[in-house]
């Protein structure tokens, strides 16, 4: 397509790197920008840029934070006995709108999978190793998506937790097997955390 | 929700402002862009920037261009017996995408619509009347959507070029009532063109 202006052009071609949206959305966003008032497009501009540059990580969990240390690390009344382990900010969120849920997190920052070519050590899985020793940790929930990757993962997290005196669970199987986390309702979502599973040891 | 940070808030609610995007889309695309590689998102940062500071619109037809005057308007090759009105860019876009068309055009910047508030003087429509005379216009073809509003525009725009010497043509109802121009495929909407129809007058 040939697009009236350089500028135009440059901007659909970033817009359009997003995930989901193709060209013709990305042309519809950028003139639905130029349509609104200048200052819209330059607040989401500079959000962006933010984000990217001032966005840390929780060097407990590696839950997206403002601090070096994440509210939920943070808040005492957080029960330590007790660590949720999660592929990505998203479930997270998606945990913590259940209100069912009162301990801490781990995030992986994604799971095994061959495929993609992501390995146990491309994910914070030894920080979540050194976190056990020397803590309150009485239990941890593995809380993945139940697809293939999901469950390699957990299979491979529970080896490494063997060694220690833990009690390891997942969450129960009300989610649909082959659905993703994320988009589970929050009472199903609530309902498996407080039906947890046990692993058989 | 309770994002776990500030900046992720901030950028969830600039992005969940774009037409069509709500929360939950918001947060994925911002999500993403964590995952990438900072350039990314600051290369998407400064296009959106740019191109709302930079955008320029043609002094005669008022598309979006880089210059003062815009490459069709600017392009020797292009027949100034004839003008073809639409209502924002991406009808233009739509009609060069056809190659039917080889006459100027006239950008609207919209259509008259009671209902949002829209009237004849938010329009680029006094600029339209001003470039008819000392002109090589013989010719003023109105390709608006095939809409209540569009019918209304097309309307008001006949009365006010009915003074001047001008056959005024629309394009041929090729493209389905009630569907919108910039989707119609190519052949429906170069046909269209090809096959335009004279106002009674």
């Amino acid at each position: 397509m040939n697009y009236p202006s350089k500028l135009i052009e440059n901007a659909v071609n970033e817009v359009s790197k997003l995930p989901g949206i193709g060209k013709k959305t990305a042309l519809r966003l950028v003139l639905h920008l130029l349509k609104r008032e200048e200052e819209t497009t330059l607040a989401l501009a500079e959000s962006l840029t933010q984000l990217r540059t001032q966005i840390k990580y929780c060097r407990n969990c590696h839950n997206i934070s403002d601090a070096d240390v994440c509210a939920i690390c943070a808040n005492a009344m957080r029960d330590r006995s007790i660590i949720c382990v999660v592929e990505d900010t998203r479930d997270v969120l998606a945990i913590e709108n259940t209100s069912q849920y009162k301990g801490l997190y781990h995030v992986l920052g994604g799971i095994i999978s061959p495929i993609e070519g992501v390995g146990p050590n491309d994910l914070h899985i030894d920080s979540l190793i050194r976190r056990i020793p020397d803590s309150d940790v009485k239990e941890v929930i593995l809380a993945l998506s139940p697809t293939m990757e999901g469950d390699t993962t957990a299979f491979y997290l529970t080896k490494k937790l063997k060694p220690f005196d833990l009690k390891i669970s997942t969450i129960a199987r009300g989610i649909p097997i082959g659905g993703e986390l994320e988009y589970a309702d929050e009472i199903t979502l609530g309902r498996s955390i407080m039906t947890r599973v046990a692993y058989e040891s």
